[in-house]
């Protein structure tokens, strides 16, 4: 049985772009594990006849609706009303929403409990509550016409453990899912275009039930199989196809090929040090602890990474990570010479077996004719050498700082590589 | 004239949550200063019915469809293909699209030109090409039935650059639009129910054509009041009633009141480092450089900004902050006696005017009975005094850090409003 979800995301705040929605991609990246296919998204405002009516067009194409957002505490939240209506229910407390409520002011906010609190507990008497382990607000599960319908609030870890816990659980109770099968392997180097020009055998020699997807981000590209269980024909081992067509792909891209996971570069390079044994410090100028952030990200990163100067001014690379003032003065704070010289503060510093460095103009100001917006060099290096690496994007500050980091990170990546012993 | 528009994004990657859907967010904010609302948001992935359908329903409740996705030149990209279709024109060859991608790959990419390349260049001869200054694949503006359609790449600033240069120039040249009017001021220390308790005479009082919105992220809460373009009479000044109202929500919420202008932490207490003249260093353990990298996003945050220890190991708490090796011995890294010291060394090590430091365990893993997960401590100060506080957070490693830097950045705020002199 091949089912399929719409995701609904309920908030004037989504409709004016006050809130990113990071809500959806989770769901869906949850939800393919169970092997359902979100085929569609949809946000809408607080806005009755704009919600009636979605929920009224979604119910036709599709078995499943997950609905987030709507039921916080202030006055504009009128989804649960609507369901309530649309259901054909009438509002009820239920007993065990009521003392979650009362625990989480009681134990955890220590505040005192008002009206508006407790009516949180209350639910339509058509819908089976799903507890919330980490908030007020009960989510719901509907059924009507064969078609579920979830609502969920749209703080995202409270919606997260409501999936994890309840949703995802009760979908597998009720359905009978093949998972959907798909692999990720990550390439660097090779614009898209270019591996798309090389891939066209390999994609049109692809059975029909396994499509690739290119997902670019920053010089590293995610080229994705994935199952398409719809033409899935009877007696076809999935598994081991799909193995063989993944060895295939991956001999086909060979020179840029990183890893056969779908991780961040961040994780890659942390894999490394952690398997080899090795630490890591690192010393920023222009990305001002971005590079540190995204390293530090990743659970455990303790085990390998030390710490960070963030030499935003020349007085900290001068103080803290020993660049002699005369590189500074003789060849500026964004040039091969200082960025090797904060390479090697940084080991000294912070007695590590790699550092890396970095130091640009991401703009929008701070350029020159010399050197202009977009200049960026890193430097990645061991007790024994450092290597150095010059660099020209031409983007914005926010997109300079992403790139510049994943350059960071890849030639750290190719440096261990090379240099482990 | 009362103008709405709906966004659609195409693209499997959104769909299965391999993307977060920034777009639209953008999009949204952007053309609301226009005076355009976006009434919803639709995402589908690369498939033909799918995305004709979409085109077809959302056609009949909006004035402005905006499309993003769908244009990138590898294989799975059929949005060209079907607008041509559903416009009924055919694929021509746009001389200005096919020298600016000829000017990208010579100029800026130095890589040779393939096929597929230069057939970005092709558009339906029914439509008027939007230039992308950006990247190589063109826009694209159809008109049918009064409906303006809108069709631009999912690269984050080539949309932005089209939508600046060109769709909102051209969609004030179609329509005349009263700008929608909204002024937010931001909250710090109060939940949201307590507060919404505390407004509700404000609310039942404000006229039907003004809307109060409350958005909390982490403890900063933001209230905005719209105007609602549909519900306003003639004969009312709409500046100077929005004004009178948004006076009073300020004087209702004075204890909570950070700034009444829409900003982030970051930017609020850098504006007020750059108009006393101070400077800021931080020293950061378990956030491991996200404070440093909030507060460096500040285009000229390096005017106040000098740097930050990023002490993730407790040696480099050691020797760059000089915290004693007896009070990580005797209190532990995670200690009010740690993060006064890190604070007394950030100011010492980097000689600014004021330094933040902070020191806990956010999880999954590191916690114990006397340290539970969740445990932080923050400490600020200048050369005259440093305040330490102690916060225990519930959540998740992610969103611990978040709210981290959210009080970290609050503490610092209220210790420059106290100490400023």
């Amino acid at each position: 049985m091949h089912i399929k979800a719409t995701i609904i995301t309920i908030g004037d705040e989504l409709l004016i772009g006050q809130v990113i929605d990071t809500n959806s991609a989770w769901i869906a990246k949850e939800i393919a594990k169970a092997g359902i296919k979100i085929q569609k998204r949809v946000s809408v405002g607080d806005t009755w006849n704009d919600i009636w009516r979605t929920l009224d067009e979604e119910s036709k194409n599709a078995e499943i609706i997950l609905i987030t957002g709507g039921l916080g505490p202030t006055a504009d939240d009128i989804t649960k009303p609507l369901l309530c209506e649309y259901f054909g229910g009438k509002l009820v407390t239920d007993e065990r929403a009521l003392e979650n409520i009362i625990n989480i002011f009681t134990n955890h906010l220590k505040k005192p409990l008002i009206e508006r609190n407790l009516k949180q507990a209350e639910v339509p008497n058509v819908c089976t509550v799903i507890p919330n382990s980490c908030g007020t607000a009960p989510g719901m599960w509907f059924e009507k016409d064969n078609t579920v319908y979830v609502s969920m609030p749209g703080v995202p870890f409270e919606m997260q453990a409501m999936m994890q816990h309840t949703v995802i659980p009760k979908i597998h109770e009720k359905y009978s899912l093949p998972p959907i099968i798909y692999k990720t392997l990550l390439v660097y180097g090779i614009g898209e275009s270019f591996l798309a020009e090389r891939l066209i055998n390999f994609e049109k020699n692809l059975p029909e039930y396994i499509k690739l997807a290119y997902l670019p981000n920053f010089g590293l590209l995610r080229l994705r199989l994935t199952m398409q269980p719809e033409h899935l024909p009877d007696g076809v081992h999935i598994q081991t196809e799909m193995e063989q067509q993944f060895l295939l792909l991956q001999t086909e891209v060979q020179e840029y090929f990183v890893i056969d996971k779908d991780l961040t570069m961040q994780e890659v390079v942390g894999n490394m040090l952690q398997e080899n044994g090795k630490t890591l410090s690192t010393a920023e100028s222009c990305t001002g602890g971005y590079i540190a952030h995204l390293i530090s990200s990743v659970p455990g990163a303790s085990a390998y990474y030390l710490g960070s100067i963030v030499a935003y001014d020349n007085s900290v690379k001068e103080n803290q990570l020993h660049v002699k003032n005369e590189t500074l003065e003789k060849f500026g704070a964004v040039s091969k010479e200082t960025v090797e010289e904060m390479v090697a503060g940084a080991l000294e510093s912070m007695q590590t077996d790699y550092a890396l460095a970095v130091s640009g103009i991401l703009g929008p100001d701070g350029g020159t004719t010399e050197k202009p917006v977009g200049l960026v060099w890193i430097a990645v290096g061991n007790k024994a050498h450092i290597v150095a690496k010059k660099f020209n994007f031409r983007f914005d500050r926010h997109r300079n700082m992403q790139i510049t980091a994943m350059n960071a990170l890849n030639l750290l990546r190719l440096f261990i590589k090379e240099n482990n012993s």
